[in-house]
């Protein structure tokens, strides 16, 4: 599959970064947020960039593994946490609404039949993944419908006006599932990938690391990102990557959040890496593995809160960062405007 | 002096702790957000704590060893800073509007007269403090008075409804007398606690730190704190002491910005460490001496994102996850009342 990714006109930065440099502050005074502004400023391709409808997407999906036990959680938690999220009841809905965000769930293969509800998207693929110990997660027809679905949920988005959208999700056992991605496409040992999820104990995540072993056993190490995939991914985490793609092709701000996201990122990468600078990574969770995706992608996060959640919260929580980012360099007086004296050099 | 601040009772700590294990998350999975909502649950001694009115403080003051070289911009920047702020041209202005803070500038000790101004309060102890090169900034009554006056100040500021504030400064040459304050009240080095400020180059550093081996040369290292404020300070940092021990006093949240406001934090903490509790460390400075005093308080900041602006930028930028945690514990569904099965364990 082709995603047609512009490629950021650097030629603004000169001007970007004067504009940065000349407001009330010394050079460099504000850090992060002042490469964020020129990150911004330069993937809008304006010296007055502007955040519009952000929103938020959390991809829902179930995942056949988990009922072998790679979760401390049941599989009945992903249909319960997704009637949370549409009672508003959850984390993220919470974080949602302080921050102004936009919040659409989008069901990609729960294993629940739900109904026509607002503010869920039926995407659904099917009643949660094949059981991966066994068999491929899926097929590769199944990989592409993922991506191209997911795509068009990101174009509908930045059709209603958003330019600044937050990845999230939800589905019992897709830590699992993230660590096997995250093994085949930077080739890190699956210990090192491998870690307690929503919070299993020594002897959970001992299971957990022999089942995913035996997962990785059924043949040799696939590392073409449609075949990983299908081999190992989710629905949720298929889509989700077709959105990322769908997001950058529209020149939208992609808000990065823990784990499983990143991991759906990395296979987005694998597919079209010309989407990274229109990532931000909002925090490093508490997941040993986001480390190692993170490093991979030369990524450093925002934000470093020891959160493990998952939903997008990670994403949500440091959208105000980049709101203040974007408003410094469009509300802040530059030393002339303001009469303040530059330095003496 | 004596400043009356109330312990906060420990006995809630089971009834909190329940509250936010029974959330619909994992437990743990909001990291530094559950600390957090804990310890303003405690100090507001409340199951359901709030934010009431969250305010920015900014003291600007001036220094008399500001014009033998200490910082990289001339003296004139403090109070061309301070009309820009009443002006609304300042990042602290961005950040307070983008995150709903009010802001109030309070004139220390400015070298300027400012007249009568709305958002100004003259609190003025003199047109900036004696040259601590040649003699004590101040002497130590003029060191009662700003802690007095600070302390009505933040009493003021509860008494209209108030209950979290963050602190703020202005006024070049600063960084200069809150490395001195560092040095004398928590022992180490000099040139470990003496950074670049606004931006000094290597020549300047070396300066700077010249200046400062001579400053301490005029007598043994000070270390009781109305002494080191008295020899070393500023009008606004001892001012800023003093609303931080009245601000906890009346039991507020109270957000430390970076290296000069915790500056001030460590001499009030001399004062009475009972306001420890009360602090929430809103960011790591870049300015390098900050993680001496991080470390002497033993405090972990939640951000880290190379600021070194000052004015309270770092805690209007770390407002929202303040308010974040307060949020989850106020709004976020228990996993009874949303029906999703909490662990199989």
């Amino acid at each position: 599959m082709n995603f047609a990714i512009p490629t950021p006109d650097t030629a603004l930065t000169p001007r970007l970064q004067h504009k940065i440099d000349h407001k009330t502050k010394p050079p460099g005074a504000l850090g992060r947020l002042e490469a964020l502004a020129l990150q911004i400023g330069l993937l809008q391709g304006s010296e007055t960039p502007e955040l519009r409808q952000p929103h938020i997407m959390v991809f829902a999906g179930d995942h056949g593994a988990a009922r072998a036990g790679v979760s401390a959680f049941p599989q009945d938690v992903t249909w319960q946490m997704v009637e949370n999220f549409l009672a508003g009841g959850a984390a993220i809905n919470v974080f949602c609404r302080q921050m102004g965000l936009g919040l659409t769930v989008i069901d990609a293969g729960v294993n629940h039949d739900f109904g026509r509800r607002p503010g869920l998207i039926d995407a659904k693929l099917g009643p949660g993944t094949a059981n991966y110990l066994e068999a491929p997660a899926m097929d590769v027809e199944t990989v592409r419908a993922a991506l191209a679905r997911g795509r068009e949920l990101a174009h509908a988005l930045a059709a209603n006006g958003c330019n600044c959208v937050g990845f999230g999700e939800m589905g019992i056992g897709n830590t699992a599932s993230a660590s096997l991605l995250t093994h085949c496409l930077t080739g890190q040992d699956l210990a090192t990938v491998t870690g307690r999820g929503t919070g299993l104990d020594d002897a959970g995540l001992a299971r957990k690391r022999a089942l995913l072993e035996q997962a990785l056993a059924r043949g040799d190490r696939p590392t073409d990102p449609l075949q990983v995939l299908a081999e190992y991914g989710g629905f949720e985490i298929a889509m989700m990557a077709g959105a990322m793609l769908g997001a950058a092709e529209r020149g939208m701000v992609l808000l990065i959040d823990g784990f499983i996201v990143t991991a759906a990122l990395l296979a987005a990468h694998a597919l079209n890496p010309a989407l990274l600078p229109y990532c931000v990574f909002a925090h490093r969770s508490q997941e040993t593995g986001h480390r190692v995706q993170l490093a991979h992608l030369k990524a450093e996060p925002l934000m470093d809160l020891d959160l493990r959640l998952g939903e997008g919260t990670g994403a949500a929580l440091a959208f105000p960062l980049v709101q203040a980012a974007v408003n410094f360099l469009a509300e802040m007086a530059s030393f002339e405007s303001a009469g303040v004296s530059d330095r003496e050099t």
